[in-house]
């Protein structure tokens, strides 16, 4: 689809509105008064309610995504991988706060065969991080750990920042995207104390 | 309110429901129907399915924190009580998956004053966490951060557990609990690669 500035009006106006006030909560009508265009205008992009809803959520994971795997090219060290996927994850969330809340909370109100297609780039991303942990673990510079399970741990702290962190609060953006980063890679404990435990 | 095993049949029955259907797709007919009493039993109990769903919640954090204050009396090591604190909360995810989910995703579904209610005990639970955090940022046995964002990130690492954890899959609920702790005090990364990084 030709991404147009009326286009992008309509998509943040769509992705505000759904984010605070849900998919079922938001009316094209809403959309169109937010976008400042007629309700013909917004049907002139999309069909309907779940296709601009589908268009938000593929443009979000897709475009994470493709960052990442940009961001990645040419990097083979395992930690360094992690943390680069940890900061534009976080970096993604930060510049579209309200992208990942529709996608988190609001794709279950897509058909079932819209909802696979992004399923499928969600799990393309899962496979991404896991294979990543996998690398780090045959180069022994990885705690012993299951692949999957240390992939969805990373996505909870990173898909959950919209649910708690306020960007005008006094903790500023670069020091949560440190903390994320610091907490993932080496824990909550001082290398001091870890002989102890 | 005294907890019959009748009354525990149609907590359980609800719960089931509403972290399923959703607490907008479920109805009383069908909380009555699961736990095989009349509509009419139901609502001797409660007054209406919101009242179902405040008992849920207010059970389900509250048995949590008691749970969590419990064992940890007498610990006074901080890396030992944020030990605790994961152990308790995924081993409380882990004997009621679903309460953990109708909690996390339905509570919105509550008025505002019973909302209030849970968001005050889950702020308690939140302090709790941060005063531990503080506590062994004092200690100086965990790394400079900031304890709010920590709390955070350990309760979205638990809290998620819901979205995709399966206990019946290749990993065993041990092995999970001992991956979270395991992540959350120490990180993914070895300590031998951590002077390089």
């Amino acid at each position: 689809m030709i991404r147009t500035t009326r286009w992008n009006e309509v998509l943040d106006s769509a992705v505000w509105l759904f984010s605070t006030s849900g998919f079922t909560g938001t009316s094209v009508q809403q959309v169109a008064e937010r976008s400042r265009i007629s309700k013909a205008e917004v049907y002139y992009h999309v069909n309907g309610k779940e296709d601009l809803l589908y268009h938000i959520c593929h443009y979000s994971i897709a475009t994470l995504l493709s960052d990442i795997q940009k961001a990645l090219k040419g990097q083979e060290d395992s930690i360094a991988r992690l943390r680069t996927i940890i900061r534009i994850h976080a970096g993604f969330f930060l510049k579209h706060p309200h992208n990942l809340a529709v996608l988190n909370q609001q794709m279950r109100n897509l058909s079932a065969v819209r909802r696979g297609q992004i399923e499928r780039l969600e799990r393309g991303y899962l496979n991404l991080i896991r294979e990543t942990v996998g690398d780090g673990l045959r180069q022994n510079v990885l705690q012993r750990s299951n692949p999957t399970v240390a992939a969805f741990l990373i996505l909870a702290m990173l898909n959950t920042l919209d649910r708690w962190y306020n960007p005008r609060g006094s903790v500023r953006p670069p020091e949560l995207i440190k903390q994320v980063e610091q907490t993932m890679l080496h824990g909550l404990v001082t290398c001091k104390s870890k002989g102890k435990q």
